[in-house]
């Protein structure tokens, strides 16, 4: 058998329940069940038991928990996206017991991944906004035409907010289908920037049946979107990886939540918001990643907000820091509070909250500028 | 503004957690979360009012936990999977205490979903198999270059295995490329069948980059694979339903798990097992669920099984029933209580076991045929 396998290894680091003998057995299991699927007595190959099996570096108590640190073998992913998180958490997913808190990447593979097009400084350029935190506001509700969302972002455009974004439920319907809706909402806020001398975008939502992500991003690049929306919970987290990628599109991608919370659910189960959030959205490419702030709507506790945020922007070797995104009910009177808590490189979003301030959608933009620019 | 919107609505019917005022909040809540998303109050259009926000059809309790069902309007899908499922659970799985439990679609939703182009009827005609459980096993240990799983395929052609899927671990590594391992194998599996009689197939893994899926799938029927893995939980769901549905490809589609544990993680969250392997797979056109059987490496319970292979069967008007795939560790010694629980209308996976058995890999497809087949 040709040895098709390099020193190189990349590590998984998971928290597992239990004292330590069967946190011991959970990692053991671990390392033959995310890779071979057999029993260990199975695997008699010497370069298969040397190579592809994981690898426990170490075992430590965390808290209540343990801690294991599982090495694999950079060439059991195949440079794939799709394998890469597979092997991270694919089967593992369904024991109970496991979460999977961080990877760390050597450069050999993350070489294979161009992450977010934009990125921080990437984004802060392209919006003309060195230094202050972004904003940024949706369109809603489904159930308005085309007409009336264009006529909202116009008037969320005279209010210079950065990224006027569709609600992640405006998909292809009927009262306000994606052609219609993309080529009316681009058009409405180019006409606010004339306006204002600013630089506000439209983020259509591109998250589509698999065969149309793809055209949908096209056609929302050719229409002159400034950004685009998609979930990976829902498309697949590869799918906003091929549109990151795709030089023809070269737009900021703004990454939504939605069908990931049962990844999140538990303490003891999943993937953290650390990894999910921060790390695989930044690998696939996402240049801001959307979630419920804590305090909202969700069910999000500060620590999470922290963890996720510090997923955003740890060091992974070319791959750049980007924008944690808090949303989920946000009311105006919270920015001091976010500002606080998330420091100036944030993207703000606040939905419902910017319509109810005061009837005056303008100058409630401007409040909420104000507020998030000010320290 | 024009009515967009007929009478059809669908139901979903979810489990809530908390004193009864409690479960009524969220149901309410919930009606609007996977709509509007927006605080009732800023929802102000009658037609959206009547027509895009959910609705309490009824609320009831349910063991120690309550029981709604909820309505929406069809033309809020605009008939993409990917919008179904995002207003079935998208932003919803972000918070505590709310599990999808079934979702009952009329036929004005259903007309545009083809579901399983095989079904059980049909693969059964396919793998000349019409009344006995069918057979399948796994191509393992990753890591095998694409020759030795070719001879490990031929043996198991040689005992005559319907179908000899490849693990779902096995994507492009370089020790075996997909195009040669498919190549290889598929050449491997003719060979048998010819000397056999039989009908085996290969069904090799299309899990893969979002712009890569459908060039495997199309590689694997040119060179004449008999059946495809896929993971929906890695591609995302609609994935599979673009696979499908396309007429240049053909070929019956089992539905591996991988990832998709963190939705049954717990039983107050996440989606059911009947909803999530069953409904939702078939809606997306797998013609087989693979599962972890209870007992076996993973943590499905009894009770999980039948719930979900209630899914691969129930009415959803012209969608096939599909064959429930018990697997994840299974010995040919429960191949008869297995056959007592899921009747004949299954597919037995068996990987290490069937290894395991004997040294005599033939004769233990002979064996396990055997089993499968008794009453």
């Amino acid at each position: 058998m040709t040895n098709h396998f390099s020193s190189e290894r990349f590590t998984a680091i998971y928290h597992l329940t239990g004292r330590e003998a069967e946190a011991r057995a959970k990692a053991q299991d671990l390392c033959l069940e995310q890779t071979v699927e057999l029993p260990d007595a199975l695997v008699t190959d010497e370069t298969i038991r040397a190579h592809v099996l994981g690898q426990i570096e170490s075992l430590s108590p965390v808290d209540d928990l343990f801690e294991a640190r599982i090495s694999f073998a950079v060439e059991i992913v195949g440079g794939e996206l799709t394998q890469l998180v597979n092997v991270l958490f694919g089967n593992i997913s369904l024991k109970p017991g496991v979460r999977l808190e961080r990877m760390e990447l050597p450069p050999s593979l993350l070489q294979g991944f161009r992450g977010p097009r934009f990125g921080r400084k990437g984004l802060r350029e392209y919006l003309h906004a060195p230094e202050r935190p972004l904003l940024c506001t949706a369109l809603k509700p489904m159930g308005m035409s085309a007409d009336e969302l264009a006529e909202l972002a116009y008037q969320l455009a005279l209010g210079e907010i950065d990224i006027i974004k569709d609600d992640h439920g405006l998909a292809d319907q009927s009262f306000a289908p994606f052609d219609e809706r993309v080529t009316k909402c681009t058009q409405a806020v180019a006409r606010a920037n004339e306006k204002t001398g600013g630089h506000s975008v439209y983020a259509p939502n591109i998250t589509a049946p698999a065969h149309l992500v793809l055209e949908r991003a096209l056609f929302a690049k050719r229409l002159g979107a400034g950004a685009l929306l998609i979930c990976p919970g829902i498309t697949g987290l590869d799918a906003m990886r091929a549109i990151a990628d795709d030089d023809r599109i070269a737009l900021p991608i703004l990454s939504h939540p939605a069908m990931q919370g049962s990844f999140i659910a538990d303490r003891t189960s999943g993937v953290s918001h650390y990894c999910l959030f921060g790390q695989w959205n930044r690998l696939a490419g996402a240049d801001a990643a959307i979630f419920p702030n804590a305090g909202g709507r969700f069910s999000f506790t500060m620590d999470d907000c922290r963890e996720l945020s510090a997923g955003c922007e740890v060091e992974m070797g070319h791959i750049a820091p980007i924008f944690p995104t808090p949303a989920g009910g946000m009311s105006l009177d919270r920015i001091p509070e976010m500002r606080a808590m998330y420091g100036r490189d944030v993207i703000f979003l606040v939905g419902g909250g910017l319509r109810s301030h005061s009837e005056d959608l303008v100058a409630n933009c401007s409040y909420f500028r104000e507020l998030a620019t000010q320290v």
